[in-house]
């Protein structure tokens, strides 16, 4: 067992909070906070990194040690992923910790990408201290999707649902507009600040013509640059006049295969598709076994008629049904409106895990996209 | 504001436990508890009704107290329900509490019914003290379905439903066993504990062939004397070899309105029926306006197919949707395989009142069924 002193601890948790900032746009980088202790564990400065294009957490925090005017020399950077070890345009991080005179390295997580790994072992052969395993699982949870999309090569589905205890998602009418509280609802817009695309099939966007933003509570959108991608699926036209076109930041994929939709938005970087289609949708990616993660928010409230969350995905006997694993349960409340949120993954302990296994097969997405650099 | 003391309240706790004891059947009658208190407040005895044919609360408790060698002179009785004024075979409690000179009533709910009701000011008018109002509201829940009972004159309907997350209640090929988890499975027969009726219809039984019984976790049956009525509703007959056949204690009713089938069980002094029949049974009590409570059993689970919850109910659009009052939620977990039960109301805040009003019309069931006494 590796020991951890008070302070990195601390400064880990630090480092977590900082890489999970809210102004730092979903994307297709994982989310890294660096803490710099002193010799005797005082928090010196802290850095995070805030997406393609941005600096990497160490050198975001060697900066801000810089200008307050203390040198690095015999610190500690605490980080919650392996430095990475990738020349890129501005050379990799774990020799600017070289550099700067950092004497020893605390980590969370390995860099699981071929391109970015190496970091740790860099750094050891030139003499820096180098400890690995700090807080990893909540490291690990921070990044999952970018750990996820690394392992598989493909974006983590998180497919949200909104319906009533008997399941429906609609009345018979097709009007839906306010099944689950304003609980629920705000609840849904921070769930979209997660994922870099959201995806509905074209039945959606006929039926609801929504805007697939991030609004807050007075309805105002978020800043453009934290917006996910809007994806309609689907070959009948979108109208022009729909709002999912409002700006640039969409794509219609006239596609019907899940794995193919899938495959097109890793090509474009995405990590984390946010799910919000019709029962029709929500059965075809279920159906391919491309769902990871349900969040459901569930009203307590009855309809009797109306379409039901998913249309038939293929299970016609109890022995199949989908089982979730690692249920979590939350009341949602705002004056006594409450709504009821389960979370839980799809496809068994294999896409739970929460570490990666360094022997994994060759990555096909680098640590840190090339613009990073 | 009246006044109660420390040891009256904590006396009341101890009646209202005494008064839910596992022992005592649902039956017609409410169910109260007595403790008996010194001039100093302590505690000399308790006593509780046990059903139907049994001793009340009050005279319960005066005789263990007597058993126990004290006097009741001086005394204060704390009483769930006010003492009755019934004159019945062994004459109104009233009555008994003067004969053994107790000095002081505390009881937390008025008597409603025209029958029994009247104990308070008679035995203010023999100088004993009377107070009321303490714990009323936790009674109120303790008796809710005999209070129901009493105002409306039917019983009250609570709906027990296992749904997953999409709210399908049974896989395509009508498999359903074990939708949900043991512990919602054992959690439902405690549900079953406080009803006087268990009632489905003839599909729930032709395809499932229920007991429809109290079992516990090692499934041996509860005492018969604790085992609901078993009601079957519909045309269809129900085969001979049916388990819910399997003793007398059941009846079939060829019956499709819900209206009907609640006045020929309060004819037969039910005042609880646990509604587990099929999603077309459900939809028929829905309709008719006669589901009080609903507890949803939900497993987090997808089938995608089968059948729904409750079939059309009459709903057609979103404005119209039946929203539960007084929602709980609770996460009933046993081994990492969870369920989540959620408990509400139907039928706005009138049904939900927890207190009855004294100008109420003539109740048409007395507080104490006549061989009681
Ligand atoms: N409460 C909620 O959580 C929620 C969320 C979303 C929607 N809804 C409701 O759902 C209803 C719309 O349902 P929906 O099922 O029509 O919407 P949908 O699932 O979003 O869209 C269905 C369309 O997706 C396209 N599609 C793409 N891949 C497909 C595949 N593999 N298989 C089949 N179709 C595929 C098809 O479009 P083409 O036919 O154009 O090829 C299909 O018609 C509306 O009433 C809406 O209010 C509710
Ligand atoms: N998971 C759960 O919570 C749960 C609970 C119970 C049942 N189930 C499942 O539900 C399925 C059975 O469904 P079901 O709907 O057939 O069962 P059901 O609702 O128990 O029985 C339906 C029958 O009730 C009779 N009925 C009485 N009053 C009626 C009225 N006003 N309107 C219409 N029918 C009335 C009719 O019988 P006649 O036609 O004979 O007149 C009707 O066919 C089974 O697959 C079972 O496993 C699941």
């Amino acid at each position: 067992m590796t020991a951890f002193s008070i302070a990195e601890t601390a400064a880990m948790h630090r480092a977590l909070d900082a890489a999970a900032s809210p102004d730092v746009p979903a994307g297709p980088n994982p989310r890294v906070g660096c803490v710099i202790l002193s010799r005797t564990g005082d928090v010196l400065a802290e850095g995070h990194h805030r997406g393609a294009g941005t600096a990497h957490a160490e050198v975001d925090a060697l900066k801000n040690l810089a200008a307050s005017g203390f040198s690095a020399r015999g610190t500690t950077a605490v980080v919650t992923l392996e430095p990475c070890n990738h020349q890129g345009r501005t050379g990799p991080c774990s020799q600017a910790l070289l550099d700067a005179g950092v004497a020893k390295v605390v980590y969370a997580l390995d860099d699981p990408t071929a391109q970015a790994r190496g970091g740790a072992a860099a750094l050891a052969a030139a003499g820096v201290r180098v400890q690995r395993g700090l807080c990893a699982e909540q490291a690990a949870r921070l990044m999952r999707p970018w750990l996820f999309a690394v392992r598989t090569g493909r974006p983590m589905v998180t497919w949200k649902l909104a319906a009533t205890l008997d399941g429906r998602i609609a009345a018979a009418d097709a009007t839906s507009r306010w099944i689950t509280p304003p609980a629920a609802r705000h609840d849904a817009h921070r769930l979209r600040r997660d994922c870099d695309a959201i995806v509905v099939g074209t039945g959606t966007v006929l039926a609801d013509d929504p805007a697939l933003t991030i609004r807050d509570e007075t309805d105002e959108p978020a800043p453009a640059r934290l917006q996910p991608l809007r994806v309609v699926v689907g070959s009948r036209p979108v109208p022009p006049t729909a709002r999912v076109l409002a700006d640039d930041n969409h794509l219609l994929l006239s596609e019907r295969d899940p794995h193919a939709v899938l495959n097109a938005l890793a090509a474009r970087e995405i990590r984390h598709v946010l799910l919000e289609g019709g029962p029709t949708l929500a059965a075809a990616f279920l159906r391919a076994g491309v769902i990871d993660e349900v969040v459901a928010y569930i009203a307590p409230a009855l309809l009797g008629a109306g379409p039901a969350a998913t249309a038939d995905f293929g299970v016609s006997t109890i022995a199949d049904i989908l089982r979730l694993g690692q249920v979590h349960v939350e009341v949602l409340d705002a004056g006594g409106d409450p709504a009821i949120r389960v979370t839980g993954d799809l496809g068994g302990t294999d896409r739970a895990t929460t570490t990666v296994p360094s022997s994994m097969t060759p990555p096909t997405t680098p640590q840190h996209a090339e613009e990073n650099h």
